[in-house]
């Protein structure tokens, strides 16, 4: 919540809150009443059904519990596909999402193409605003909490908007616009330059949060010596994602450490409360194929189930939705025609396959591998074959970690197809007034759908209000430096009309014209010569902002670091 | 439901029907109102969260549906292992389920060991009764439908008791005595001799069936031509399972066929009915890693699922619930690290990887490979490596046939951990009253409970008129073909008490005994010498049948058919 609204909204409601008992939230467009004060919505990424029943097979064998806290919660599966579009120089049908898309999905309600942070799939996108984001604007206090870097993809989706989800210096700088009161995750290096070991080219930009009234804490003691008086928060505990939960040392925070004290900062607001909690790290053991670590990690996700239902049982006020946004990894719980699962192997392996990585690549010798193996994992019978497939690794650019993944979950028997994510429905679990909204079999988009309805925020309103500021075209940068557009894509997304023949092309919006002379590729603007050519590359016209401003007739500005249009 | 039971029962309910307007079923222990007078169970064999996804997606993309008949009754999933126990000659742990525990889980609502058809986990098992037979005992009419062989794990569970799946004469020799009214699907070889091209030693008896009433059919217009005066069937229309979808002949009925003539001649019995209706082939399809078998036949239970719902529609007094047993092959839909799936080629195969499984064994060159695959699946690009790899076989039983499947699979960018079950939660869909009790995360067992208590029958009432007639026990056969029965467990489940001191062996029951001489293994039976030996082996005693009758006192029975012992 941006603070001068937060003041604004609490003045005015003051009354209404004393004469109607009940708390009301700002007007907008969504007539429903809302139903409940305050969403928490929890995401394990790559927790595929797999991935879930193995953590409960885990969590029974191994631990004496019958179920996970989850499992009380169960209420429905849903689907996960993409749209068609550009995914890594290729086009892809969408079957098998990325995170983006299928965050774009739940946190907006729209499908896009796999990359987009929470953009259309058009060649000139427009952003879609998430549930957070009209919560933000409903003056409620928001927040976003991950064991990856908050500025990886599924955060990400419900703060900013960027083309590529690769761009996260840009997600970064959005989050300081966008108002969200608590960021908790990994990912300090996007907030850094690179003169202080960050990622930025252009400049640190902590300061520019704690001058905007953030607590910056940077360990698991500093979280925790946090209170309700803290109403914004910026918590980074590692330069990338945080350490696996096999992994972190004592100024690590958990998940569930993290999901305690960002409930305790946000219910402070009257006015209600929004948050997504990821379980990050899921996705990235089951990429590494690392069995063991997939399992903690969900378990770690669902000690933050936990943490979340008891405050919501408390509150009385709370709908909370869990689910995943895509299943990673193709995990099998069985393996080789072989009707068992070595379970009791499952919770012997000591540190993440990741940590031992470098150890793995610098081993010399078959012997060399046989110690790291017996020490991490209590394996002391590795075959020579064994040890030499690590050794030879896997093919895949987890090379020796692979290899060691391959071995390790052959002896656990449980399968992977790949180190990709795969295209299975994922689960959907809720508590409260939006588990009849979101049971059954749904399609992710019917998350946030749900999660406005049920908090009585507006996503048509607050995506209006955001399309009224910004556009994410595709762009090309010329031999001399400079940003071109495409010109049929941006003149349309701009409300102008694009008019082709065999001699010209001819741009319009209102009175105003520019056009393109197909054959010596010169411009006039407004019948005057403009002092640049446009560029045809691949059978398509580019111009640079400056014709669509003259076009337009405002001042069209270009965000060079969240590669989009500023429209006013 | 029995001749003689079904005349008692109507005649008794007429008065009951005319003065409340609602059915009463027979009177049993259950104290909870029936909610519905019909029970459909559909069983999806092998159908995990990967084989409905990619039934979805195929119809979504291929055919223009944009969901599956099966969607809009998603309620929840199921856990699926098993009891620990014997399985092919190894302890396993039961966290890899198969049909037959898995099905007698959700039949009688009892966990059992792999392989166990409707029996407990003991040394000597007991029968535990289905929701069929419960129903059966009640009054209902019954039926069980499925693709597979009629004899087969997933119908056996519902209306016979073996101590080992494999057995299946037994299994058709007891449905005789069941009192189950329609029997569809395939498995015909159990019902004849060896001298009719079957698979019994004992006999054919088709004729013991036609005998009790039922009508025998064996295609699909012999069945269509079936009415609903018809009230007991038997329908077997393959020597094994029924074929798969893309390899049937229009003798050949489908699962939708089977289900709507079964669901005619079971509803006109005023006392109401319980079915099983299993897609029993997309286990097998999956087993093969045949992809597009596997869809096929998913299609083909879900097109089952139609007719059940239209007829619960109509009807207004059908709970139906639907789950899978397990599933099978580890199927992933994804590979490789690629993130997508060629949707394009999954419905090119013409006919199942099985029908060309001896036209591959056969081919001797890499250009037969080639042209038979061509044939098949109109790929006519498969590069040498890849024929080689069909020549070569997949090194499971499934030798060239596994090899096409891998090339194809391959192809197609789907996964699998291999040819068995896995450990993975399933689906459960449900419509009318059944539908809140197996909702949300459930264990299989639940569904038997929900399936028992939703018709108002008494599965306790059932299992111990079961238990009061059989018994299940291991044995063994001695050189001289006598067959002997292990000591401690069947005194004990017969009730008697077994104590054993440095001496001898004492068994008694009230004032009889039955010893054994450790030194000389000479048994004396009321003190009086017997003319056999005890046997010793691997620490364990064992004596003939007429030891255990004579402490008893009543006559005990073999049925070797069966393995059983007849207690009266």
């Amino acid at each position: 919540m941006k603070k001068t609204a937060k003041g604004m909204l609490l003045a005015g409601l003051a009354l209404s809150v004393v004469l109607s008992g009940s708390i009301v939230t700002a007007k907008d467009n969504n007539t429903k009443k809302p139903q409940s004060k305050n969403l928490i919505v929890l995401i394990g990424d790559g927790m595929g059904p797999a991935q879930v029943s193995a953590a409960r097979l885990y969590a029974k064998t191994r631990m004496g519990k019958e179920h996970l806290n989850l499992d009380a919660y169960y209420v429905g599966q849903a689907t996960t596909y993409a749209d068609k579009g550009e995914d890594g120089g290729k086009i892809v049908s969408g079957a098998v999402t990325d995170s983006a898309s299928a965050g774009t999905a739940f946190a907006t309600g729209n499908k896009t193409y796999n990359a987009a942070i929470s953009v259309s799939n058009e060649d000139v996108s427009k952003p879609y605003a998430s549930v957070i984001e009209a919560a933000e604007m409903s003056g409620k206090s928001t927040g976003l909490v991950t064991t990856a870097r908050i500025t990886h993809a599924t955060p990400a989706v419900y703060a900013s908007h960027v083309r590529s989800r690769d761009n996260e210096a840009a997600i970064a700088s959005q989050y300081l616009e966008s108002g969200v009161d608590v960021l908790l995750g990994g990912g300090q290096q996007f907030f850094l330059s690179k003169d202080e070991k960050g990622k930025r080219s252009d400049k640190s930009i902590i300061n520019d949060f704690t001058a905007k009234g953030y607590k910056h804490v940077t360990d698991a003691a500093s979280l925790k010596a946090l209170t309700s008086k803290n109403s914004k928060v910026i918590g980074l505990f590692n330069s990338s994602h945080i350490a696996y939960t096999p992994d972190r040392d004592a100024k690590t925070p958990s998940l569930a450490a993290m999901t305690g004290k960002a409930l305790e900062v946000l219910s402070s607001n009257k006015n209600g409360f929004a948050i997504m909690i990821e379980g990050g790290r899921i996705d990235h053991a089951s990429h590494a194929n690392d069995f063991p670590s997939t399992i903690q990690e969900t378990l770690d996700f669902d000690a933050a189930v936990k943490v979340a239902m008891d405050f919501a049982k408390k509150d009385g006020n709370t709908s909370i939705v869990i689910t995943a946004d895509h299943e990673t990894g193709g995990l099998s719980l069985s393996r080789d025609n072989i009707y068992e699962l070595n379970i009791d192997q499952w919770g012997k392996q000591k540190h993440s396959s990741e940590s031992i990585a470098n150890t793995l690549k610098e081993a010399g010798t078959i012997a060399d591998i046989k110690k790291i193996v017996a020490a991490n994992t209590g394996i002391t019978d590795l075959s020579d074959e064994e040890a030499q497939q690590i050794l030879d690794g896997d093919g895949s650019s987890y090379g020796r970690e692979g290899g060691y993944n391959a071995v390790i979950s052959k002896r656990l028997l449980v399968g992977w197809a790949g180190h990709g994510h795969s295209g299975v429905d994922v689960g959907v679990w809720a508590y409260g007034p939006i588990s009849s909204k979101v049971k059954g079999q749904i399609d992710n988009t019917g998350i946030a759908l749900a999660s406005a309805e049920i908090i009585g925020v507006d996503l048509k309103k607050a995506t209006a209000q955001l399309q009224s500021k910004h556009l994410y075209p595709k762009f090309k940068v010329s031999r001399e430096g400079a940003v071109l557009y495409p010109v049929q894509a941006l003149v349309q997304a701009l409300g102008g009309k694009y008019k082709s023949d065999a001699a010209a092309v001819i741009l319009s919006k209102g009175n105003r014209t520019v056009s393109i002379n197909k054959s010596t590729l010169a411009v006039k603007v407004n019948g005057t010569a403009a002092s640049y050519k446009a560029d045809l590359d691949n059978g398509a016209y580019y111009l640079p902002l400056d014709a669509f401003s003259k076009l337009t007739g405002s001042a069209l500005k270009w965000d060079a670091l969240s590669e989009r249009i500023i429209l006013k």
